[in-house]
Formats: C-alpha cells, structure tokens, sequence
C-alpha cells in the first residue's frame, strides 16, 4: 500500500467515526476521543538523575549566586525503578525499552517480547491500531534497542538487520507502525545481502539520507536514515536531535490534521548512555545539552499544543557517574566544559599519532592544563599488538578518563550500567499520573492507557 | 528558668491568645493557627536517590517478581540541589544543614551562620518565637554538623566544645530553643574543662544518658546524650533512632497538649553518612534500615494526627555510590545483606590481631567467598608505622572496600561528598509545596514560611 492510500485510509475512518457518532450520538465516547492527549515519550539513554545534576552545574557559572534555568526544572515529578525480569538488578536498554514501550518486564537482550519471547504490543502499535499518527526520533541508528523495542519484536538486540528487516517488511506489508522514523543505521537497511530502499521507496515510504532533505517533505510516511550507524557525537558535529525532533512534529501535526487523530512520538537522547559508557563528562554534557534542546523544542509544541503530554524519562543510569571523586569536595564544571571532543574521536586521533605529536594534536580538544607527568602517562600508553579494531583505542582512553577525573573531579564506576532509579519529568494532561515512585513497566501501562481511553 | 516555669509560660500564652481572640473575634487568624500541621523534617545525611535505590534492592529478592515495598515508596514528591554559597559546587553538611534549617546559602562549615558569619534565625527558633514545641532526634553528637546549625551558631562545624555550650547557655538562661534534644555527644557536655551536666539539671532540664531512661520521662525539656561521640552504627548494634523518635513525640504530643501549639521535630539519620564517607556499602544499608524504621514510626504518627506534615530530604549524596561496577551489570544485594559488620568495627578488629588470625577473625563478619588471592591482599596489609589513631585503620579499609566491591559489584568514587541533586520526600499538609526541583534553601523556607503563617 502506497502513502497516500494510507492516509486516505485514516481519512475514512475518521470520516466513518463521524457518521456513526452522527447516526447514533455517543457523546462521551466522542467527547474522550476528541480528547485524548498526544504522546511525546522522551528517553534519555542512560539519563540517570546525576546526569541531569552534572548538566545543570555544567552550564551554570560557580560564584553567581544562583544556578542557570534548565528545561528540566519545572518537570521533575518523580523516579523509576528499572531493574529487569532477568538474574540481576541492571537493566540494559533493550529490556528497559521493552518495560516503557509495553509496560511489560522482561529479560535483558529482549525487544518488545517477553520472558518467554513472545511478541507484546507495544504504545506504539496500540497507538497506530487506534489509527493515531506514530513515530521515533533517536540519535543512534533505529535498528537499535530503544527505538527497536517500541516498533519491533525480536528475542535479540543483537539483531539488527533483522531489526531492519522488520521495519522494511511493515512498510511492504502497508502496515507500517510508524509515521516518521528519524535517526542512524542507513547501513542496516542498504546491506551488501540487501537494499531494502528502492523496495521502501516503491511502497511510498519517502526516505531522507540528510536531516536537510526533510525541509522539503510535507507529508508522511518518512523514514530518515542520516548516518550508517550512529549520529556523530553532539560535542564533535552539529547536534540534529532538536531539528529532528521539529520536522517530526511538523509532520506528524499536518497528519494529524488530515486525521484528526492524536499522535504518539517517542524522542531519544541516545548518546548520554555511549558517553557514558565510555566515561566521557564532556561529550555525556553535551548529549545532555542536545537532549535538553529537543525537550524546549517539545515543550514550545506543547505551549501551543496544551492538549499534549509529554513524559521524560531514562532506560537506566550508565557509568556510575557521580560529581565528585577522590575525596575533593569539588566538581569543576569550568574544566568539564573546557573540553573540546569526545574520547571517542581523541583517541582515535591519538592512534594515528606518533607520541611526540601528542601535545600538539590533543592540547586544543583535551584543553586542560596537563602537568608533565600526565602528559608523559599518554605518551608512554602501548597499544597490545593483539587488539585490534575499536578496541586500539581502549588503552588510551583508559589513561584519558583517569586525567580527566582528576583535573574534573568526575567520578565512574563502570563501563555498563547500574541500578538505581532514574527521575521521571512530565508535563500536561495525564502529568500527575506518574507522580512519585513508579516501576518503569507501570510508565509504559499508564500511556498505554491513556491511547486505550481514547 | 525553671522547666515547668518554662511549661507555665506557654498556657500562659494559649490563655491570652484564647482571650484576645474571644474579645476581638479575629476568626481568620485564629482558624489559621489552629490549623497549623505539626512539622516533622526528617533529613538523611548523605542519603543520595542512589542509597534509596540500594536500601530498596537489599531488602528484596532478585527474581521474586516484585520489590519489596519501603516507606519511600509513596512519599517521593521531587529533588534538591545542594551547592553552596562557596568555591564549589560540593557542600559539606554544616552549610547543607544551615539551608535546610535556615533557608539561606552559607559557605561549607557554616552553622546557622550566613555568608558573612553573622547567626541567622533557624526554623526551630522561629517556631520556639511562636511558642511552638521543638526538637531533635540524631545518631551522631547533637554537637555535630545538622542538629547544630538548627539549634546554634557558629562560624565553624568544627567547634564542637562550643556548640555545646551554646545549647547549654540556652539552658542557663532558660531560653532553650529545644524541648527535646536526643542523640550522642555526652563527652562535649562533660569535658575535663568543664562539665555543664549539673548545672542543667539544676536548671530544669531532664538529662538521660541511656534511650532506656527516656521510658521513665514524661515531660520536656529533655536532653539524652547516649554516647560519647556518635551511637554506634546499626549494623553493630541494637539500632536507636526509631525508639528515640518514638520518645521524641511522644514528649513534644504530651507539650502539645499543654500549650495547644504545634512542634517541629527534625531527626536525622546521621550516620548513612558516615558509612557513604567509609565507603562501606552493608553498613549503609543498615543506616537506611534504621532511619526507614523511624520514617515508619513518624509515619504512624502522621496517621493518627493527619494535621502533620512529614519532609524527608538529605543534605548531600556521599562518597559516589552507585549500584554497578567494574563493567558488570550486576548488584549483588545479597552480598551486600550477607555482611554482618561495619568496616569501622572489622578494620579495628584487624589491627588487633595478627595476619594469620585475619581468617578466622573475618570469616563470619565478612561473610563473602572471598578467594586465596583476597584474603593474601588483606594479609599482606602493611600499616605504616607513621600512622596513629583512626587513620591506622585505613590501609585494611582501602583493601575491604576494594574486595567487597569485587563481590558485590557496589561503585564509590570518593571518601567525600558529592555534587548530585538529592531526593524531596513529603506527605501531610503542605506536601505539595515541594514538589518537583527546588533548591535546598527553598526547603527550609518553604518550612518557616508555614511556621510564620500561623
């Protein structure tokens, strides 16, 4: 089925809901329909409540008197739990999406099924069932957990060509869950096995390859695949999470026009969690910074939109992050925010340096006043001949997240992710329905319910 | 003066407000001050999300389905910043304490003083102006940080011998600003300069040195001093701060009575803090079993005297803790619950004994499988002979907290503080005034605004 019959189609159920409203009156189920709130799920990947305190002291001046505004200020209405249905309490992203995406527990590795692999519905599939217009915005690629979990099922985060694969055959089928689809993972539909495009293009689907070919698409279904993998860190390119997250309100609003239907988004800050992992304050600030920048654009739609809910959570909390590290009582914003790159492209830059060009190539990124002895401690790091790939780049990011702690004060404690509970914000009709403390599977249910009320 | 000349001041004062109000029918004024809740302000020193995540997942069973519920289930209403008026953004838990008892920012160290070391009025003074019951229930010295900026001020936390005086010249000029004052600190008021402890039992004022005495007490002003320094910490010991809070309102009710006023009552759990400062992961969790215990106890308090308003909050995070480390996704809580000592108590009993006694001595209280390479890094501690006091503890320390933390995959960054937003927790009257992100000066003077609106 082609875009256009789609659309057509929720023109005639619209158009079918009025006369049967208009044969035989229902006024409160008309009443609830024509107000039910749309959905903006967003989910900072990783965002634990430190992440939030690291990003507010990191663009606030110490001596001021008083600390910069933040978009999440006004929001905070409470924390989640997040443990898995699994042999531990941390949870990893796919089976926190899977708790948040249908509000149901599961094991970790496991997209949008559950314990026993079986495929679940999912907010957005509820969603699109009740004919609202759907859709993601993430900054890795979309075959990816989080987005994966809200639109897929697979017992494996692992599989992403399959993830792919599910996507394309939705959109071959006409029966696609999602409106617009924005993100990374262009590699994962335009395989050496397989090029799903030209397929997806037949179907209708209108593919964008640039954030910048979206300026000229007015209408759904869009599916934009802007990197092969993931987006570039914010800290290292111009952040695209905000923009994204514009073009998908835009045209999941002139969908909704067309069907008078509400809608349903979800939004992912997806880099906090890789800054994370890889210990990185500087390029998990900036994330957080382009995540904070999609939430005022949401929250301006919002103000104009009032009949709109937006909710603001995190999967988990990655790296253990805490503001404050080796007995010092001081976390040095000023020093975080002096950094100029991320370690990812650092010490990928270091690999192709021989040590006596160190100083020069690392002193304008890593932009702290290094003494000797540290500098000598980054010259002096050997790569193990047996590694290969990403994994070259470990040793010297090993020493780096080291110096950076000690001149920022910034302490991890892991590379994975841990177990405490992760704030929830919230804002518009609904809001107080996630006050206080909640499971992450009971936020998942609550919007569910909200889509199955209408 | 005289306690109950004391007692007879405030009847005195009912009398004449009954009076003037049956005179001059001032309707609004006296429904206001009828109305006026009880204030309870319970603080956790050090108590970060992450130590309500910990207490939470210890006390239940991987794989049961479902947590155990806690008392801070149904109470968390938003979070707190905590920086304060100095050069960082980490506060210590004097200048924490003076905005939370004060509502103003100091610098770290400051008790009850502002930025230029001049006193400010506290919340239990300004509820002792109105004629309100007060008090304090602690686990450490009522000298230290929290319980002193409430009570007293000074332009350093350090000055413990002082505080204490001041807290007994209030006795002495019979103008107490506390009716209950309960925790340890005995060796402050009773020094080899000077012991105040006749002088303020002549004065009226009730001293117990044993929680068991409290049984025999049936009237302010009470001052219980049940240690020399802190109690021990409840992982060692029959844990006290719930049966101090029961005594505690118990006490300020029967007050309440006379004088048909309300009362403040702060109670900390102080020593959460002590064990985040030691890194010690178990005997965290025990505090936070204990001030859960007395969270419980004002709880069944608020329940029976609804017209009570219950503010939980800490005054900083400490020592970084997060529940993942070292790469796993795991925390295991079950080792954590197996440990049956606290680090003070086991390294002390190190330093007693000789390395080939560490396994047989160590065995029961650590509890854990620790392996031949482990238990060889505890046996081969050396302590410097340079060391004396406490700090000869801190080599075995720096091996435990190292092995547990391998065991039960518990992440510290630092002996200090840290810089994260903190948890807000409320029920009662007036709850929904914390809500969301507030500063911690906002606490206290959203606190001293409901006292002033009497």
């Amino acid at each position: 089925m082609r875009a256009p019959s789609n659309l057509f189609k929720y023109a005639l159920i619209a158009t079918s809901i009025s006369l049967v409203s208009g044969c035989q009156p229902q006024p409160q189920a008309t009443a609830t329909a024509a107000e039910a709130p749309n959905i903006i799920f967003m989910v900072g990947d990783g965002m634990g409540f430190e992440f939030i305190s690291a990003y507010r002291y990191a663009h606030s001046q110490l001596g001021a008197g008083a600390l910069t505004p933040t978009v999440f200020d006004d929001l905070l209405v409470g924390a989640a739990t997040t443990y898995p249905d699994d042999a531990t309490w941390v949870t990893d992203s796919a089976a926190a999406a899977t708790a948040l995406a249908a509000g149901v527990k599961s094991y970790n590795g496991a997209i949008g099924v559950n314990a026993q692999q079986q495929p679940i519905t999912t907010l957005m599939e509820l969603a699109k069932q009740q004919g609202w217009g759907t859709g993601a915005v993430v900054s890795v690629q979309v075959t990816h957990a989080t987005p994966a979990a809200f639109f897929t099922h697979h017992p494996s985060r692992r599989m992403y060509d399959e993830i792919a694969d599910s996507y394309a055959q939705q959109v071959s089928a006409g029966q696609w869950s999602f409106d617009v689809l924005l993100g990374g993972g262009y590699s994962h539909f335009d395989r050496d096995d397989k090029n799903w495009l030209p397929e997806l293009s037949a179907q209708g689907m209108q593919i964008a390859t640039s954030v910048e070919q979206l300026d000229s698409l007015e209408k759904t279904p869009v599916l934009g695949l802007f990197a092969p993998l993931a987006l570039p860190h914010s800290i290292d390119a111009e952040p695209q999470l905000a923009t994204m997250t514009e073009h998908a309100l835009r045209l999941l609003s002139k969908q909704q026009q067309s069907t008078g239907k509400p809608f349903a988004l979800m939004v992912e800050g997806s880099l906090i969690d890789w800054c994370g992992h890889a210990n990185d304050i500087a390029c998990a600030v900036h994330e957080m910074a382009d995540f904070a920048q999609a939430i005022e654009v949401v929250l301006n739609y919002q103000r104009q939109q009032p009949n709109t809910l937006v909710v603001i959570t995190a999967d988990h909390s990655t790296g253990g992050l805490t503001l404050g590290q080796g007995g010092e009582y001081a976390w040095h914003s000023d020093k975080v925010m002096a950094i100029k790159g991320s370690l990812e492209v650092m010490t990928r830059g270091l690999l192709e340096r021989q040590p006596n060009e160190f100083r020069d190539y690392l002193s304008p990124l890593l932009n702290l006043p290094l003494n000797d002895a540290q500098w000598q401690r980054i010259e002096s790091v050997q790569v193990p001949a047996e590694l290969t790939g990403r994994a070259r780049q470990a040793p010297f990011a090993g020493v780096l997240v080291e110096i950076i702690s000690e001149h920022t004060r910034t302490g991890w404690t892991t590379t994975g992710h841990t177990a405490v509970d992760v704030p929830v914000l919230a804002i518009g009709p609904g809001a107080e329905k996630f006050r206080g403390y909640q499971d992450n599977t009971e936020i998942g249910q609550r919007l569910m319910e909200l889509i199955q009320q209408q």
